[in-house]
């Protein structure tokens, strides 16, 4: 028998016939990443129903040298769930654990395994009268597993934090098969280094995880959500720094759009209509969110920031959604932006933060040089302005063929723009992690030092490099690519 | 020249006259931590002006092989700033670190160097009607450097968290001399492994804080503190979950202090006066408040959720502070618990945590085990229990002979409510850190996977083991003690 064969035959004993598949057609979907960006091939699709078979199945890799890409729901959007394509590696499927062990309404936490879907614990939550304040457009998709592991941000940022913010314990596999259970419901908790925080957002190169134990806060009482037309971006701005002195502790979302955006996602629904009816160069979407038990009246409030606001001149016109049914037709707005969008050709997608402060000033800074540097093109910023996060799309000039466009023009217009956004201290990654897309980017303008601390992360926790290979962790310079 | 004739030779060049000194009355006050628990000797004490001379100083004690004890205000609960006994460390002291580089009113945020003074923070952020959501006793000599260190709690972490929660950005020398400058006020920043994050609480045996971006707040419009009394403790959990659900966004602080620590209080301060008039078992102190530009009022709904909570038989009277100065005067019975009980004999003092739904009954299940098993002792729990996080005292005996007792008796007593906490699944450091003092004792309690990578984690950053050393990280089982 070849070691793969031992290696095979072996994980099947641990994993049973329901945990181990090199069936072509199953394993098939989970080998390319929803974006169609990055296609692998894998030596099985592992499903393990439980943290014990997880640390099994690592101690037989690690034996026999197997490298493991874990995976959740797939929906990452950094190509780092994707295995590469010489098919050594196990996909490491979470999502046979799919266990809430416990939701616990006197500390409002939920235990949950990696594998539960993101709607579920939601859903979970409101059935008992609380929530779990994260959410996104693959929420339908993503697993806690995989949230955790990338940090994952969404809409509800700005008030709640990201995914970090909601996990007070975790249990992960480590590199040599043993389980770290850190599971907890503990507030307060100073024993030695927060090992639970490497954890977070590693993506998988240093441990695998399992469970996690998550806050709850009570339900909604009341929503309020807002639709504003601006002139620029700037005064967006304003209108933001306006509404968080005026009414911040309530804000949990602010949201920006421009014409570009807003008109294609109207050509893109054909139901769907401008709240305001007239064009605006920006558009905020702002929501305003009350516990359930505090006083009404929040409708109220909103409307008296946003009549001082317009005293003010920080928007020309906004709208207050008459009832949760407009409310939800505002926010499809939104979340329909990146479908318009690939209706229309081929773009270049940054997800990138510069100091919130100067989000304003880097838009207006960045759009024009890209498109003068690149003719043809249209970039477009939309998305968090709250938490100084954009999405910086760059639309290619029409006629560009889709495929061949990204990978040699496109790949030059990532470059440039993560050059400018370097320039103005942001970040390239500000929610979407690393994974296989921008390691190399990471690796080129990354700090040095902090480069060269990950690495010595990654060797110290993971020696044989057998977790998430080619992942996140930047290759030593002189090491070549992997 | 020896070795370390040369190594002072060359740390003065770098440092200069303020830099350096060995005149032991210069030395004295820094070598004894603040409770006096703990006494060391250093070969010098270094107090850089900058970051660049600590990366320097940091250079020349790894070619010499000197350990570097860092400190910021010493005021640490835990030793963990106090050089041991071999006096072959440089006791680094990061006070004349002193400077807020810059107070950004846009970003809200404020870069300090390690060396800021909690209390000088809070008073440049007021003076721009801003604040920073973090205070604790020792606030007049507390650093930003050693509160980062140790992650400090203090009674505002229910609404606002710990000191993790207000770091955005962080500045640190690392064990080989390079400055890792992760200093930024971007809210989102996904770029692989979040290394601030193993550098906070880490006690400087990773790294030495030497400046970070912490995040502020709009000063506060208005606050409404009151006062419970509560027959059980049981109750007083109650009370906290009905204020949570009512207006727990609201609610900043939720302490507890039993009828033995006001006693004790109200002894101590001649001219303070119990609040409710009447004696209750338990006492819960609790602050509301609301943002500056938030409407008024607070003080109708405190009243309103304090009349729903007397209705529902969660607390047998209140009272609700007229106006500052006796909101102040509520607040210094509080502050006042641990001097009038160190004013009343020896004590063993537990940081502890449990699940935070669990903490009434850990403390009706702990207090009479340990005066039990202890004749003569008496057991006192107050603080945090909107955290789950309580301070456990055990008194000793009336006669019992101070430094002796707790040498001998008290280990046993420390032991004993340790081992009471780990059956409960919490934790022995909350908010304290490990440092010196229960260094040991984690070792004996601390999960061994967590354990082994907390060493493998050291070593990789600390190879030489220079960095505070003895310090947090548990020695290896059969390494010895050192």
């Amino acid at each position: 028998m070849t070691n793969s064969d031992e290696f095979l035959l072996a994980a099947s004993e641990i994993l049973g016939p329901k945990g181990l598949t090199r069936d072509t057609a199953a394993m098939a979907p989970w080998l390319t990443d929803w974006r169609g960006r990055f296609t692998g091939r894998a030596l099985a699709l592992a499903s393990p129903a439980d943290t014990g078979e997880v640390s099994q199945l690592v101690q037989l890799c690690a034996q026999h040298c197997v490298p493991i890409v874990p995976q959740g729901g797939n929906s990452g959007m950094s190509g780092g769930a994707t295995p590469d394509e010489n098919g050594n590696a196990v996909l490491l499927s979470l999502r046979r654990m799919n266990a809430i062990r416990e939701l616990d309404t006197g500390d409002m936490t939920a235990t949950c395994e990696a594998g539960v879907i993101l709607q579920t614990l939601q859903e979970a939550a409101a059935d008992e009268r609380l929530r779990f304040p994260l959410t996104l457009g693959g929420k339908g998709s993503a697993t806690i597993g995989g949230l955790i592991s990338t940090n994952a941000g969404g809409t509800q940022v700005l008030r709640h934090g990201s995914m970090r913010a909601q996990v007070l314990g975790l249990e992960a596999v480590m590199p040599d098969g043993a389980v770290f259970d850190a599971l907890t419901p503990l507030k307060k908790d100073n024993r030695g280094f927060d090992l639970k925080q490497l954890l977070i957002g590693s993506e998988g190169t240093l441990g695998i995880v399992t469970a996690a134990t998550l806050r709850l806060l009570p339900e909604i009482g009341e929503r309020t959500v807002c639709w504003a037309g601006c002139e620029t971006i700037a005064q967006a701005r304003d209108l933001l720094v306006h509404c968080e002195r005026e009414l911040g502790d309530l804000m949990e979302g602010f949201e920006v759009m421009p014409a570009h955006s807003l008109a294609a996602v109207l050509d893109h629904l054909p139901d769907a209509r401008n709240p305001l009816g007239t064009k605006h160069p920006w558009n905020a979407l702002i929501e305003w969110v009350v516990p359930r038990s505090a006083e009404t009246g929040l409708a109220a409030k909103v409307e008296a920031v946003l009549e001082s606001a317009l005293d003010a001149g920080l928007l020309t016109d906004a709208a207050i959604a008459a009832n949760e049914t407009q409310a939800d037709s505002f926010w499809l707005l939104r979340d329909t932006i990146a479908p318009a969008e690939r209706a229309i050709g081929p773009a270049m997608q940054h997800d990138i933060s510069v100091p919130p402060a100067q989000m304003a000033r880097f838009i207006e800074d960045a759009v024009p040089q890209v498109e003068a540097r690149f003719p043809g093109t249209t970039a477009v910023a939309f998305g968090h302005l709250g938490d100084g996060n954009v999405h910086f799309h760059v639309l290619a000039p029409k006629g560009a063929a889709a495929g061949l466009w990204e990978r040699t023009e496109g790949k030059t217009i990532s470059m440039f723009v993560h050059d400018l956004v370097t320039r103005w201290h942001g970040s390239i990654s500000a929610e979407h992690g690393i994974g296989q897309m921008k390691r190399d980017e990471l690796a080129r303008l990354g700090d040095p030092v902090a480069l060269a601390l990950m690495r010595r992360v990654k060797n110290a926790l993971d020696p044989q490099g057998l977790f998430n290979p080619g992942k996140l962790v930047p290759v030593a310079p002189g090491a070549g690519s992997d």
